[in-house]
């Protein structure tokens, strides 16, 4: 089974004062950009791989899905999901992702913010994901960007000459990558995009769209230390096809 | 109209002292992994962009091409090139990657090998090659990895903490880059991954793999310099179908 840090006490905490916890979509700065890349949800039937706190499943509904399943491996945050809405067209499901089973040809999107990352066997789980969309259904995912998971010490160094730089090494090198983010020992699995990109075709997606994260002129003017998401991607986003 | 930096006297007396110029295909280390994504080439039509001396003109021919198109901006080059074969199905051209043409749905293969990075407007360029290719026509092509082309200071870094590092920043500014490589001032353009890809899709191409280049373990065992690359790719790999 897959980590579930998400129901330590300690990380739920810290993570539950995030922008993106506490405020939803719009308190991710990478979400107008995920957004751009999602179908038309008017009647669709959806998935949401790593829903946490449901904030998405909401708004999927918002914009007139037909049925939103959210499935998550933490427990608490289910809990806190299902309490935020009444809708009987919302279900959310405990899930492990590297076990994952899901009914087939059912599914018009696919989407995970943040998730597949936490997941060391990502083909069982695409194959699982692909068979479960219906021909030209929609797959839209982000997952921490490679090179900001990649490094030994994945930490802002200072240079003599004055720069800041991001300590890049072990790109190539994948697999299991443990952190301390609001836990000691947060166990990640970095894989390069070309890794990703390949197994996603291999198993049968179109890719329609690859993003390497970057914040807005808007968004550093209103949020300066966002300026630095530049000198190093955070997130990547990919959008795919059945 | 692109540098051509491969006409200054230092750089090309530099460049042809690379494994690469002295032995051809098999003197590069990731030319296994270039071949692999090639389509079989028997009775193919083949342009290769960036051809330098034509040993892959040359390569295309002995698997059987049944036409081949090699062009470069460098006259030098394309000097040693013409003087190599007497083929006359090889035909070597002088052309300005910047402002390409090609005739229409003429071409089965499109190949380039570490030349896009030169230019500046790549748009223009793979709108050329997608019309220039039949439909299911291969686009096959390698450039310098984003992240080894990004840094303000591309130079492995030493750690106080004895690592060696990739001091990578500025990932996400894309432009112009200048570096020192046989000669000073070497003009390259830097693009993310996610442009590159996207644009591509934009264009109408089907993207069919992609590779962070790594060399394998055989490959480390006997050159062992090739280590460090897997801390930092130096080559991204892309194959694409019209």
């Amino acid at each position: 089974m897959a980590q579930n840090i998400y129901d330590d006490p300690d990380f739920l905490a810290g993570y539950s004062q995030l922008a993106r916890s506490v405020s939803g979509l719009d308190g991710a700065a990478e979400w107008p950009s995920m957004r751009a890349l999602l179908p038309d949800l008017r009647g669709c039937r959806v998935v949401d791989l790593g829903c946490g706190f449901g904030w998405f499943c909401r708004w999927a509904r918002e914009q007139g899905a037909a049925s939103v399943l959210g499935l998550d491996v933490s427990e608490q945050m289910l809990a806190h999901a299902r309490a935020a809405t009444g809708d009987e067209t919302i279900a959310y499901q405990t899930a492990d992702l590297e076990t994952l089973e899901l009914p087939p040809v059912l599914f018009d999107l696919a989407y995970s913010s943040l998730a597949l990352h936490y997941v060391e066997h990502l083909a069982p789980l695409l194959t699982t994901v692909h068979r479960a969309l219906v021909p030209g259904g929609h797959l839209v995912f982000s997952m921490e960007h490679p090179i900001y998971m990649a490094p030994s010490r994945p930490e802002w160094l200072g240079t003599e000459d004055g720069r800041r730089v991001w300590p890049l090494d072990q790109y190539l090198i994948e697999g299991k990558r443990l952190t301390d983010w609001f836990a000691k020992g947060v166990v990640k699995y970095h894989r390069t995009i070309g890794t990703t990109l390949t197994l996603l075709i291999r198993l049968g997606f179109s890719i329609r769209h690859v993003q390497e994260w970057c914040p807005t002129a808007e968004q550093v003017a209103a949020k300066p230390e966002l300026a630095q998401e530049r000198d190093r991607p955070m997130f990547l986003l990919v959008a795919a096809q059945r």
